[in-house]
């Protein structure tokens, strides 16, 4: 008897022993306890949830789905019911397994009264993982005081095509910093004890014209390169403890049904061991959307089979008809013996084998000052200055104007899993739980001496512009305008974007546009806001004659955006974020990502002009930076780790935090190479003529990709090497020479990139 | 020493033993001659051509590069060149062997007074693949009269994003169509004697948001499923004698640098043992723009080991880039051995190394009445009735607006391929050489006693509204308005549509929306005519309140196009023709094709809706037609072919030509299935009333499919079968039962499924 993982202990294979079918079905499943009548999830007629919860529990329970997720439920109270039904679980089932307890936390426990932090897509414009991880870590810990075991984060779905509702959970456009930072995440949220859940493995994000659920066309190399590589790093270097499946088909084969994705890829070449649990109603959907199952039975030994351990978020297929199908003859018991020893084990680690349940907590803040101030720091290095003509950072100023749809609105400043836009929507006029001020407050706050006259001039969506004339009007009294538009989070057609929100226009939504250039010609300086969960096409904001004096894109900022935002108007905030997705050209234009081989983008065989408005990386700062003397250490490298430094110079008049980005591109490749790839980046924060040297200690696996055969490996030749504002924009250029022979990437090779001495050459004049 | 493909009759491999280095790398080479100073094609920056004719002729000379087809110069002059080069070549050079000729011919010759046809999206909405075969068999009479040898047709990429310029020549989006009239077509051509030239093997449209040669994101079952079958059935059905590489990368490989798909599948799977000719400066394109090789040596022997025996146009890589190469003892001079066995067995089947060329053509008529007559009849098939409110066909009128820029142009009749827009555009007042009538000359033929007014309105492209005005008041003027508006093909950049004219908006282009919505305004009916190389977004026109009172849209129609056109407004030809790709809905809404499992479409869980405005194989008729009584010969079939009969009855008042479309769904594959599939077809006229019972012999390999292994197989299950108008309607319904075990696809078997039993039952009363 071994202690590996894919055997367990010996206590939890003298728990398997003694299991009859029906006990360990039961752990195979989980029970959403809330979900009755409501509807918080789509599909509902392709859903079968008929068992109910005495039987679900007769015999155990592997997972309590969304305890505190699925209604505004004092989590005090619900605290205690949890604790009372995990001790009947102990006392009452034969075997006496109390339930994993699962919850959604993608921006924060999304739960009532829980911290909301800002989306994804604005961790990834920060480009700071160590602030992610802290932020994780207080989410974790607000998980864990509650007795939740496992978060259903990080979404490490890398960014295809900005026309996809679901961008506003994904972290960027870009590999590498999706798997930097949802690696952070997941340390961060693993170190509170909760199991971090990668999702959705693998491939969803590339759905055929960004329509959710439609087929993924992609290869293997695409695979290896751009889907895989974030859960290698999350896996490999965060030490994530559970995978949750994708609902795409990818190339005809449904992942949920695949042992190539979930078997040879995950189990094999990644070397995952612990358990992988159903995106919710993925094995049902094997039969009612993707119809590779003739009924819920075949459904259920096809995932099976294929690696899904846990059918979450209740038992449909591996309840019933898998226990039928077993009892008919057609399936062996022992095929799911592997997942409840993974199910087993994973109790085991987190003391739930062990655990009393004695006593629930009589009070918690899940709001705290703490993490008040961990949103506030993350949305303030998430806003990207888009452009400026001046007008920032704002000089006090009498009269604002406070214009659009999202000027006054609490709900815009949250994504679309936080609890206020996936669940509150849903129920009418029950409070928020947390505070949550809008830009109107922080306005307000931030110019104490100011009139700030509040105008929304048209809803976010729809095509009635009758209230624009009021906001003309008020912009017209006004010495600044600051108009506040964009989307608004949720599902399944409530909302612009999100799960389900999928568009084949990219302009921002309703008579927004219109507004904005009304207002404009009123001749008062304008600053444009775009609350948004994905980025639109404003480039006749950034680049037409007439435009806004500056743009401000912030990607979902959470519970303490709007200070944030307000900060970098009066300039008490250096606005730092850059841009994680490109700004695109046009809908037409998509797919478009700035990782793309020479013939991806511009060229003159096509009369399609695919240039993003502004690319992967940009944004600007109310100070500059230069970027010089890029070196690499070694003057001809073999395939180990390279040096590469930097002198990154703030050139300016004030202090503020600079991205340096370190790009490469492999100039003759045995496959097609992008023009561009992030290879490093570092954040860093400097005085007015300060500058500093930044090393990267870059591993040769970031040179690395999938050549002919599909392996990933680093193959000989020349590698340039720059650093400059974007991905677009060379400062600083240096090269290295690979020296053979193709050395192909060991399983246990680091993936993370590390900036790990900056030195400090001194404050100098610019 | 055997007659073997690979291995050479004794004469060719005499000749191989005999050949030095430079004589062999002459072989895999074409010239073209006229091609200097001329840009006919992209990237000219691109492309190495430094090498002289005397140069390159010294060894002898593989192919001769569109003698005919690159400037407007009289045939006969031309063969007389022609004739006295071969003869040279034969007498002047040590192994006396004359080149190879080919020429481009799409839609006809592409030569200066050759007759020009319909563009192949007609030949699709035509479903006749018998009179598609009659066209070629007389492309190819004259290219043989000339002295060509070799056309690079017909093009089999199944179209998969209409944004992409080249979808003019295409022939449709459905794998079985393409598969069934471009292997008419290779039948045709090759009947008289011209080798066909399968292209662009393989994937080459799906590129990425449909910008040429942009990156191919598909796996190896997409592969199998939509892009391979063409040309299997082309190669296994059509014997096919060559066939040239796409440009394309698959998943970062680029497909001439490809053993896989050039190797294994093309020579392996496919089993072609003829010559492969390179995309013209596809070879060099590996170093200068996919950066797969780093210079043309490298370049060279990657397209060499990979499969491309013949570099076209002109020899760059395979001349002193290559020579170099085995001389600096890089590559063996053996790896050009297989390639030139292979052009060397071509000539010979070719009559090339016996004939003596003693008697150029003194007089050819390249665009004879048998010509005209087959352009007429393809083109009158082929124009698809979109809507009409009872407009069509039009009575006996006096007066006839006839507005648009469409309406008295002989060019935008023409397809990308056409010698008029592909050379004769970069020929300023040269004339066509041929007759064309445009829709003016037609329709004032067509109503002889008709006052006809006609009036541009506007441009095809540009913002320019000013002369809308006077097409207003032309409009009001007239019982009739006809509309003609659309494309113009050229070439990258030059026109609307072809090679390197992609698009990222599916509106018609400039303001000619205007034009149709201001004419529609003045009340006077309006026929919609477009004349272009792809569908557009016209759902407006389609099903808006205001709308034209009919709509046809033509496919370019070739030279006899517009007295199709003006016979199907008066009545004297019913139209039949029928959508050979979807109608789409918008440009952000692509990628998307009928061809899709079940969330690939419409879906309560994306908000974005790709529903064609109109689906693949819809089309309007003067008369009407029921489907009835379908029948599956066998009530469970075991994986042989099938035999379905269904009922078609003319239902309305006037004779009139139906499509018989069968369609399929697989309802529980073990990949995931189209919703729909075109399995057989037949076009069938019938009188009023009258009726027949097709009877469609489909073979077992259509039903076959790409499961998980990637194999093609048909699997045991349940087929639904149906009959209806288009792709979208079920209009009788069966069904079949296939018993096990999984039958895998011999490479033997037949491609095309026939419908060689038709039985007129005799007329009814409807």
């Amino acid at each position: 008897m071994t202690d590996s993982p894919t055997q367990g202990s010996a206590r939890v294979r003298d728990l398997l022993a003694q299991m009859t079918l029906d006990e360990k079905a039961a752990q195979l499943v989980g029970y959403w306890v809330d979900q009755g009548g409501e509807v918080v999830a789509p599909l509902a007629d392709e859903m079968v949830t008929t068992t109910r919860y005495a039987d679900a529990t007769a015999h155990g329970l592997g997972h309590l789905t969304r305890v505190y997720g699925t209604r505004p439920v004092d989590p005090v109270e619900r605290a205690d019911w949890l604790w009372q039904e995990q001790r009947r679980l102990k006392t009452e089932t034969r075997l006496g397994i109390p339930a994993i307890v699962h919850e959604e936390c993608l921006t924060g426990l999304a739960a009532w009264k829980a911290a909301t932090f800002p989306t994804p897509l604005a961790w990834g414009a920060s480009f700071d993982p160590e602030l992610v991880a802290e932020m994780a870590e207080a989410i974790g810990a607000s998980m864990r005081e509650l007795g939740v075991h496992q978060g259903l984060a990080p979404v490490l779905d890398v960014i295809r095509d900005p026309r996809w509702g679901r961008v506003d959970e994904c972290i960027g456009e870009d590999p590498y910093l999706v798997g930097t930072v949802g690696t952070a995440y997941v340390r961060g949220l693993q170190s509170s004890g909760v199991d971090a859940t990668l999702k959705h493995f693998v491939g969803y994000s590339a759905s055929q014209a960004a329509r959710n659920h439609a087929p993924v066309h992609a290869g293997p190399r695409e695979l290896a390169d751009v889907f895989l590589p974030p859960f290698e790093m999350a896996l490999r270097d965060g030490g994530a403890r559970s995978v949750m499946n994708s609902y795409a088909e990818i190339d005809g084969e449904p992942v949920a049904a695949s042992g190539h994705y979930l078997g040879d890829v995950l189990r094999g070449s990644l070397g995952f061991a612990g358990p992988v649990v159903s995106d919710y109603f993925s094995v049902a959907f094997l039969q009612s959307t993707h119809g590779v199952a003739a009924d819920l039975g075949e459904a259920a030994e096809l995932a099976l089979r294929a690696g899904i351990d846990v059918e979450l978020p209740t038992g449909d297929a591996y309840a019933a008809p898998l226990l039928q199908r077993v009892r008919d003859g057609i399936l062996d018991e022992s095929v799911l013996d592997l997942a409840v020893l993974r199910v087993l084990e994973q109790k085991e680690r987190l003391g739930l084998l062990d655990e009393t349940f004695d006593t629930a907590p009589t009070e918690i803040d899940l709001d705290a000052p703490r993490h008040r101030d961990l949103a506030r720091r993350l949305a303030a290095e998430s806003v990207v200055l888009l452009s400026n003509d001046g007008a920032l950072p704002a000089a006090p100023v009498r009269r604002i104007a406070l214009i659009g749809p999202n000027a006054d609105s609490s709900d815009a400043l949250m994504g679309c899993y936080s609890f206020v836009n996936h669940v509150l929507a849903h129920h009418p006029g029950t409070p928020a739980g947390i505070e949550i001020p809008t830009l109107k407050d922080a306005l307000r706050a931030e110019y104490p001496d100011a009139a700030v006259e509040t105008v929304a001039g048209c809803d976010v969506e729809g095509d009635d512009p009758s209230g624009i004339a009021e906001a003309v009007a008020a912009a017209r009294g006004a010495e600044l305008a600051v108009v506040v538009v964009g989307d608004r989070a949720g599902l399944f057609g409530r909302g612009t974007v999100g799960e389900g929100n999928d568009v084949d226009d990219l302009e921002l939504p309703g008579v927004q546009r219109q507004l904005v250039e009304e207002v404009i010609a009123t001749g008062t300086p304008v600053v444009m806001v775009v609350l948004s969960g994905r980025p639109y096409a404003i480039g006749w904001a950034l680049d037409g004659v007439e435009r806004p004096a500056a743009v401000l894109q912030a990607f979902f900022p959470g519970e303490e955006g709007a200070d944030a935002i307000a900060g970098i108007v009066s300039g008490r905030t250096v606005p730092s974020g850059r841009l994680p997705v490109s700004l695109p050209r046009s809908a037409g234009a998509q797919p478009f990502t700035y990782l793309h081989p020479k013939l991806g983008g511009r060229s003159d065989i096509t009369s399609a002009d695919p240039t993003p408005v502004r690319s992967f990386g940009f944004g600007l700062s109310y100070t500059t930076f230069s970027h010089e003397d890029i070196e690499v250490a070694e003057q001809s490298a073999t395939t180990d780790a390279l040096t590469v430094s930097v002198t990154v110079r703030n050139t300016g008049r004030v202090a503020g935090a600079d991205v340096v980005q370190l790009y490469g591109h492999d100039v003759v490749g045995s496959t097609t190479r992008p023009v561009a790839q992030l290879l490093a980046y570092h954040r860093i924060t400097l005085g007015a003529g300060e500058s500093a040297r930044v090393r990267f200690e870059v591993p040769a696996s970031r040179f690395a990709y999938a050549g002919r055969d599909a392996r990933r490996a680093v193959e000989p030749g020349r590698v340039d090497l720059w650093v400059g504002p974007s991905s677009a924009d060379r400062e600083t250029v240096a090269s290295v020479e690979f020296t053979g022979p193709v050395h192909v990437i060991d399983p246990d090779e680091p993936r993370i990139a590390t900036a790990d001495v900056v030195t400090l050459v001194g404050a100098t004049s610019a």
